[in-house]
């Protein structure tokens, strides 16, 4: 199994992408090769900082171009033909790849997966499937940024995919679907999820309980919250937000109080194996379900460890046949 | 002054409702009557429940029907003509009342008030605005979802409409306006949000800063963050969820650890402390702006403090005459 790492993506590359997937090539069971794409000079220097030696299953593809984290998406993607991004996907286009991962700007990354390598069949646009903690067991949110705007087909389509990543990642046997809305009745909704919501309630292949709430998505009931990329990214960010600022106000709390002021040690600790337990560094990347072929996106900030599971993740998204269940069950469906 | 109170609205209701606006009605400066509309059978009975004389400043105004928490609101609110919401409306519409509040079915009161009052002039529909605590500082969420389906028009009345609003209730001068995407830059966005960034941009009276992620809600720079009722609504309820789970991980955290366990209690202490702060009771209701008439809807779990709080926002309402600094505002600009 051969992955490509596109090196020059993320807010710490090329240091931090080289550093995880060295690691990787030297760790992960099952990939014979990882190829480094980017500049040859930035990515040979990492490598001399490596410490030991540099795995003999690490090469470098050079690509000449860079997409910056803040580049407008498709603009980029046209106009830097040779960027790392580009050449990563090509390499999964021609075959000289089994899968990419990327930290680096998700949108180019989205527009060029979806113009080189083209959608499954009975898939309209792919979409971003992130893993997601909660104190019971975590779920998987779809769309979790790819597309802004999303016709109802599109939000089953995403169920669909959902409903497949749950149960070969998280080993759920029959994947319980929430649509994200504002109330629970059948009614509640706006347009395009109310239109969804009697699309899914007709598919017999999906386990649909119905709409759900925000309150809903940390209850640990759901699998899947199925919604369109602009309020997936709300979620993601607020739900990041507000776990920040809770912390920091118990904190607060602690040190206003003399009597509290003696636990600080203990909520510092607390709050540290929470943190670790939130992680999203440990769920790896997120996959770009619906792409015909396997991509998968990692957070911008990402450290070297979260590169080395978003490789992980690539391994066992190739492993799994991800692809070939979504296009069995779409074609089994009557959705596309 | 003289306030509605639909009596039969919220899970608690009518004895959580009654029990608040008792307290009111005794303790609130400025408020000369207050109107329980309701069952009167029901209403008398908790009346007389409570502890005390009934204050003289305190009548009835009979309803036979209620509006139940899950019923669509447009039938409803068209069917149940008797019902205490509609009863409610009308008095401010007759001018029998200066305002109102309910716990009740938000959207039936959304309707009820848009069908009878109508709307502002320059204002397409009516928005909720919530205050919503940050270690910082509070902002105003508008729409918080009274409107699912939003044009870009609708949100920059809501902006203008939020900005009036942190202006006289946070007392901001000039209050900053973020507007809900999904990355900073311009070209982010959904259709509806990328061309209200370019008339938010082109509005002289607004303090816009542009594009806000997730992230920044509760980092407290920005004062009023625009959206439609359909993310607004999810903002609110992730939130809400977010800051429990994350409060029940940190307790467990505290439980599996032989040494933390003796902190346990100053934990408890601090949760609390943090919870009376960002409790939303201490905001009271939230107002539907751009209705012509005050209208303050409580959360549908009130307490009688709530209920209590929520009428102190209405008193405020109607005396900062908010709607007469919309008209003119809009009236000024050129978004109608």
């Amino acid at each position: 199994m051969k992955i490509a790492v596109d090196a020059m993506g993320g807010d710490f590359a090329p240091a931090a992408v080289v550093a995880g997937a060295v690691d990787a090539a030297r760790h992960l069971q099952g990939i014979e090769r990882l190829v480094l794409v980017g500049d040859e000079t930035a990515v040979r220097r990492e490598l001399a900082a490596q410490r030991g030696r540099i795995p003999s299953n690490v090469e470098i593809c050079h690509a000449a171009e860079a997409i910056g984290m803040e580049e407008p998406p498709v603009q980029a993607v046209r106009r830097k033909k040779d960027s790392s991004i580009n050449r990563a996907i090509d390499l999964v286009k021609n075959g000289a790849a089994h899968g990419m991962i990327s930290a680096g700007n998700t949108g180019a990354v989205v527009v060029s997966a979806t113009l080189k390598l083209r959608t499954l069949a009975g898939i309209d646009r792919p979409a971003i499937a992130t893993v997601m903690p909660t104190p019971r067991k975590p779920f998987v949110l779809i769309d979790a940024g790819a597309n802004t705007d999303c016709s109802a087909r599109m939000l089953v389509q995403f169920a669909m995919m959902g409903t497949l990543y749950a149960r070969e990642i998280l080993g759920c046997a029959n994947p319980l679907i929430g649509l994200m809305s504002v109330g629970t009745e059948d009614s509640k909704g706006n347009e395009t999820t109310k239109e969804a919501f009697k699309l899914l309630q007709e598919s017999p292949m999906l386990n649909f309980r119905g709409n759900i709430e925000g309150h809903d998505l940390f209850e640990g009931e759901i699998d899947v919250a199925v919604c369109d990329g602009f309020v997936g990214n709300v979620i993601l960010k607020t739900s990041e937000s507000v776990a920040h600022a809770v912390g920091h106000w118990i904190k607060q709390e602690f040190r206003r109080n003399p009597v509290r002021l003696a636990g600080t040690v203990l909520l510092s600790g607390a709050l540290r194996s929470m943190r670790a337990k939130m992680n999203p560094e440990m769920y790896g990347g997120a996959p770009l379900l619906g792409a015909n072929g396997v991509c998968i996106i990692s957070h911008g900030a990402s450290s070297p460890r979260a590169i080395y599971h978003a490789i992980r993740v690539a391994r066992d998204s190739v492993k799994l046949n991800l692809n070939e269940h979504i296009i069995r069950a779409v074609g089994e469906s009557h959705v596309s």
